[in-house]
């Protein structure tokens, strides 16, 4: 370990602070004392507006959302709009701020979003790898010693019949033994950048002497973070729709409605799930501790693992005890994916560090969906209920009508009369 | 398997025509009575016109070749200009020929043009990986049955300290197993975007059903086929330089003139080999007996292990039958890699599918080096002698000196007099 938080901080650069982990993230790290600096191309709303979804939760803008939090906290956080794509823009960031640490969200993170078409799969993959291979230079060029943290998914890993271990394995074979990077078996051409940028990000520190610390993330719930309750306006983003959203956040919105919770097919898919507010303490650890020089330190970043039928379970609990009755209902699985599978991942290197996970209960369910209760007026029942995006066939009628119907993200909808007819496709 | 080479032969588009390999692929289909497409971009000509390289046999433009190649044989090979970015072009190509089979060489294929800076770096992975996506989707949309024959490299796999298997091994792991893609160590962004490649592939495979065969091949030598030997309009390329040429092919250079053969590094440095007359039965034999729908084959297509030193005392012997002495001499090693490693791949597929090695002897290389001999007065001593790109510190004075130099492809050069002071980097 080369550096330590002094009186005054680490500068550091949080890469997507205008999505859902980078905005509280980088309110965390402010309030800890370090020397934030936000910055973010504002694609996701761009995506947004392309494809009419919104988040349920009203989200302010970026100098909105730093101004109130200096008001606040009288802490600054620094904002730059730029493009990891535009080599330019990053190497002006490293020269202006010379980071010790960068924390890099700043990816198209949606599955779904990547299978719509050719152009979102090429999108994905060109500017996911491309983002972090200039990333990936500017360090080398500018600040060789900066620690670079870096969102990965358990996506990554897919669903193999054996124990899943983090980032590498110890293979016996034919009486030799080697430590290797862990097999993957992405499910989208989103895991798969992810993957293509895990091993670009290898490769450098094999090479170049990088530090980096890949963290393989799970599936992140919740609302609520020391700093984002302070006030509604420095709240983060609710996705709820079939593009951006997750299945726990469907069946919390879905349950707010009192309508059925609709897991795709057979629901034994598993994952590993994590509460909002242990992302931050994770990627603090991560920061406070870094790799070292050579070194590319993978974490599989989650705390408890669920199926989909215990995700819709759990949901359905939580309101029995308040005397209301929640129905299950399967639909067909526009994802290739298996559905009854053996999951088994190892989230130790977290722990070590000190992590105090919390876990998943029905306070954090019944506080979700309080919170999106206040805004089921600006749920759009098409997008809560019907996937856009089927894995085989790409972006269905949901999308085509959905997307470029303009106006701005966040803006309250109405369901269209003419998606009526459109059924989910049936295809297994 | 669902086709068979009926008597008019199969569809096949050849990506990459204007290649070492491509050019003798589409006149080995040819002649076999297939119906060839040959295709290609022609950047290879044109990275040759940026860095100062040259092939050092000379080839003719693509219409020129497929004229001959008719003259002499009666056989038309078509000749389409088209660049795989390109998405409306391929898509074009598919709609018009509606290919049975295609054959993918067209990447950018050099690990040292990868390493050169940024921008060939991301050139790399983004025009190789966009390329193959654009490759997968035009299949999906247009002709889900095609066969899909993708060059890979054994470089995807580097050097482990265990047995390479083909493409996918058996893992055994706290009393489970798994059959999982194998662990890949690339040594370059160049070499990565073949395996972010690979990955890719086999997703399409089990998404979409896709079928393919990823074939990672081993370092190819020689220049003589059936075909090309019938007209020195015929010939394919020659690159010796350090840039585009390979180990062997330096040597033979060096051998030709007299001059001792440069070794990077300790030399140990052990890799696959292959004859170019195995590389055309090997793709022959992987399109004759296609992989099956949602198949991912992969085969190790290389037929003999050698190190670099052994592949030196190999030129050594040859000349020395003729009363010859050469000398070797180590350099700095300007890339990163084990140079003192376990090195045990396995190859078993294409010999069990029939294929007849060609063993590297001294006759061949006597031949190789008769060949290049006929052309030494083309030679330029300093692309033959110093490594011009580092893979810690990018391209060097010799890349900068050369780069940007003008003059057409194949240009016969001298050496730039400022150059004599440049020394070879000692980065080890």
């Amino acid at each position: 370990m080369t550096r330590e938080a002094s009186s005054s901080g680490l500068t550091v650069l949080v890469l997507g602070a205008d999505g859902y982990i980078g905005w509280p993230m980088a309110m965390h790290l402010s309030r800890l004392g370090h020397r934030v600096v936000a910055v973010d191309n504002l694609a996701r709303r761009s995506w947004d507006r392309e494809g009419g979804t919104y988040s349920l939760v009203p989200i302010r803008s970026m100098p909105q959302r730093v101004r109130r939090w200096q008001e606040l906290t009288g802490k600054t956080i620094l904002w730059r709009r730029a493009d990891l794509t535009d080599f330019a823009a990053v190497d002006q960031l490293f020269a202006e701020f010379r980071p010790e640490a960068v924390i890099h969200f700043a990816e198209q993170r949606s599955a779904p979003f990547s299978m719509i078409d050719r152009d979102h799969a090429v999108f994905t993959q060109v500017n996911n790898v491309s983002g972090t291979l200039n990333l990936l230079f500017a360090i080398h060029e500018r600040v060789p010693d900066c620690h670079l943290i870096k969102l990965g998914t358990m996506g990554e890993y897919g669903t193999p019949n054996i124990d899943i271990e983090e980032g590498y394995i110890d293979i016996e074979h034919n009486g030799r033994t080697d430590r290797l990077p862990f097999p993957k078996l992405a499910g989208s051409f989103y895991h798969l950048s992810k993957v293509h940028d895990s091993n670009n990000i290898h490769f450098t520190c094999r090479v170049w002497g990088m530090r980096a610390t890949d963290l393989n993330q799970g599936v992140v719930y919740g609302l609520e973070t020391e700093d984002t309750g302070l006030h509604p306006d420095l709240a983060t983003r609710f996705d709820f729709d079939s593009i951006w959203g997750t299945a726990l956040n469907r069946f919390c919105v879905q349950a707010a409605l009192g309508q059925p919770l609709t897991v795709y097919g057979q629901g034994g898919q598993t994952r590993g799930y994590l509460d909002i507010r242990d992302t931050m303490a994770c990627i603090t650890l991560a920061l406070e501790n870094p790799a070292e020089r050579s070194e590319c330190r993978v974490f599989n970043q989650f705390t408890e693992q669920f199926s989909i039928n215990e995700l819709a379970d759990l949901v359905s609990e939580a309101r029995e005890h308040h005397g209301l009755t929640t129905q299950i209902s399967h639909i067909s699985n526009p994802r290739v994916e298996l559905e009854d599978h053996y999951y088994n991942a190892k989230h130790q290197h977290l722990l070590d560090l000190g992590l105090k996970p919390h876990l998943l209960g029905e306070t954090l369910i019944e506080s979700v969906i309080g919170t999106v209760g206040a805004y089921v007026d600006r749920v759009d029942p098409v997008l809560l209920e019907k996937p856009s995006v089927n894995w085989r066939t790409g972006g269905n009628e949901v999308w085509r009508q959905y997307s470029h119907r303009g106006g701005p993200a966040g803006e309250v909808r109405t369901a269209p009369a003419r998606l009526g007819r459109t059924k989910v496709q049936a295809v297994v």
